[in-house]
């Protein structure tokens, strides 16, 4: 199949494909293709030209690789992905391109790697029914967990674009102002109840005109990808802030993402239906309806994450389970015609699922530090110390039982200053 | 004074010298200064060299100057703008220069305004203590008006930096859901709530690193300029999806703000005290002691503001009214160690006064639509048609007795699509 001498269960093999961003000692920040444990060092590839490996008249990949962040590849649009796809695809598998392509093949231990986008708008959605239940029951005991409107639109709202960083960045703890309940005045401090968000990030390509919207059967022209997301979140700075104009300190110091955007071309295999919506959303939130072959166009994520903490696998939540999904994201975020622009980032919200083993915060994970977690070295934790390291994992099924691999998103906390 | 033949009460003279970015036919945006009913050249104009005008070694203006936004400029930091002023204001003053620099003066009548900086981060506030107590008054008539946290803390968002534009460009009437209380479920339509927001915003340049905060006391470091703001909000897509996480599509469609930055150097015969603050902020948010004559570091702006409704003024607020100071809403901003860049944008949130013809939205000077407004051509309003015109205007006190025009921010509302 190819000349690469790749496993066929490699979680980066030739049916993954991710993007990314990354630098050689003394080399500039550029685009690179991972493929096993090796960086593609594809703008030097592109150079080889198109009409060598059958492509024809094509986008000027070269020229949208030679970059320090995927942007420019991502406003190309869908049919430039697709033809980089094929062409990068069949360069990996006829030999006869393998003496001109193998000399740009960097061992992943040779790279560092960036940020793979300049991130233009960062919206976060609370995509997850139980996630959304858990921290309804937590934050106001006294309510309905979800919200009047939760389940007629995806509840969003945007972040921070200048504080997005890579996998691999240190987190400083955050400080502000927290008020307890029993609490007179609020105090000022480092925050106590530091905790993280596991979701998936979907990235967007192409570009819309303001006043136009993403219907829900295009979000796949402007789905280019998708990268595991911490949404850092210090819950003591958020609960005395957030009414009533939402989260703002409490999350804005830090987002990582990892390293790898994986294409939804590479997920076609994982696309599965939602769990179901009730009441049925208004028509613009509406998918084609999915049947046992076809997760129709509001078609969910069959990922599964992994959220290890100091070593200790605390969670494993399962993507599938999320109520809205992406393409349903996309459409809600543009229905009042805000345009779209490469680079635009949204996270799912945290993937919680029915069981305490699949949820992804702490928050929730020690039911905001009533039942503490307990870790391997037998420490016991509900929010994150200084020192703490936090890794997310996620994996998916590829085609012809192959598996599609998203890497790691790794953070560690560093003492408030 | 000056070789310019330019009275000396005019808005734009040379107190002022506002940034922004403009084209005339056939030539690139650039950034260019307003100097009475011209603009100057200024990337051109640099190019004299900054030997001649006696300022010696200082920052490459001319390259800052000839881009199309003013974040390069923004990003060089308060010693470049300090020189940069030093160095129009000798050039527009000292008759030496005049040959060489008049025909870099441009009428305003041959250039198009472009968006002055390419927004990075936009966070809307909500600073006016009357605007606040207003909505509470009527989004939640059995509560307090003011949640718990609002004297504790400048209340803020993330706003969408990508729909923010330049004065003139047209509105469209967003479109999505909203459910009156007495409705059993949402409908989808456009809004027919669309309301505005008069406010300042805040253009923020020079840079930090992520973890470490901005001081109020050096807050002056990265406060470059002022802009008139107009924050489009669609009231009953606001009401239906704001609770938990804040506005989102109510807001995210159309930010507008006027195409001159006029510099907080320039407004500095403008600061006045804040109207005080009970109970005394937090250490972090708490300026020095303001006196008759020093403003202290927690500045207020004597800026007057007027909102014209189809060419009705309908209301004038005044920016000495607010509650929280731009500085520390800054401070507020990067407590947490969120990083600022070049071409953050803050607004102030709506300006709103004790009287009726002092409120900044028509959400309250129609009180919700209880109380419609008459314009001069005797129709009645509570929020916009499609069709209508809004003009921002603002101007503020000038050192000498002079005064510092804002100029306008204008947009029409066109129909849903």
């Amino acid at each position: 199949m190819t000349w690469l001498d790749l496993p066929a269960d490699h979680p980066f093999g030739l049916h993954n494909l991710p993007y990314g961003v990354f630098s050689t000692a003394g080399t500039e920040p550029r685009v690179g293709v991972r493929v096993g444990d090796h960086v593609l060092d594809v703008s030097e590839v592109a150079r080889i030209g198109r009409d060598a490996v059958g492509v024809g008249d094509g986008p000027d990949l070269t020229a949208a690789w030679e970059r320090p962040s995927l942007n420019p590849f991502l406003a190309l649009g869908r049919d430039a992905w697709t033809t980089a796809r094929e062409w990068l695809t069949a360069v990996l598998t006829d030999a006869v391109h393998e003496e001109r392509t193998r000399p740009h093949l960097v061992p992943l231990a040779d790279v560092t790697m960036h940020l793979p986008l300049e991130v233009a708008d960062y919206v976060d959605f609370y995509a997850s029914e139980h996630h959304a239940s858990n921290v309804g029951r937590i934050f106001r005991p006294d309510s309905e967990p979800l919200t009047p409107n939760w389940k007629h639109l995806p509840i969003g709202y945007h972040g921070r674009s200048g504080t997005v960083v890579v996998s691999g960045s240190d987190v400083v703890r955050p400080t502000g102002q927290r008020k307890a309940p029993t609490d007179a005045a609020p105090t000022f401090g480092p925050s106590a109840r530091l905790d993280i968000e596991a979701e998936l990030g979907f990235v967007v390509g192409g570009s819309t005109a303001r006043g136009d919207r993403v219907a829900l059967e295009d979000a796949d022209d402007h789905l280019f990808g998708v990268v595991l997301l911490n949404d850092w979140s210090a819950r003591d700075l958020q609960a005395w802030e957030y009414v009533p104009l939402g989260p703002f300190l409490g999350k804005s110091f830090a987002t990582s993402i990892s390293p790898w955007v994986v294409t939804t071309d590479a997920l076609r295999a994982a696309r599965v239906p939602l769990p179901g919506q009730d009441p049925e959303p208004l028509p613009y939130l509406r998918g084609s309806d999915a049947t046992a072959d076809d997760p129709g166009t509001a078609w969910g994520l069959d990922v599964h994450v992994e959220v290890e903490w100091n070593g200790t696998v605390v969670s494993r939540p399962e993507y599938r389970d999320m109520y809205w999904s992406p393409a349903q994201m996309l459409a809600h975020l543009s229905v009042n015609g805000a345009s779209v622009r490469p680079g635009d980032l949204f996270g799912s919200g945290t993937i919680s699922g029915p069981g305490k083993d699949t949820r992804g915060s702490f928050l929730e994970l020690s039911w905001s530090g009533r039942e503490p977690v307990t870790l391997e070295d037998g420490s016991q934790r509900s929010f994150l110390e200084d020192g703490d390291t936090v890794v997310l994992r996620a994996n998916a099924p590829g085609p012809d039982g192959s598996v599609i691999g998203f890497g790691e998103c790794v953070g560690s906390i560093l003492p408030a200053r």
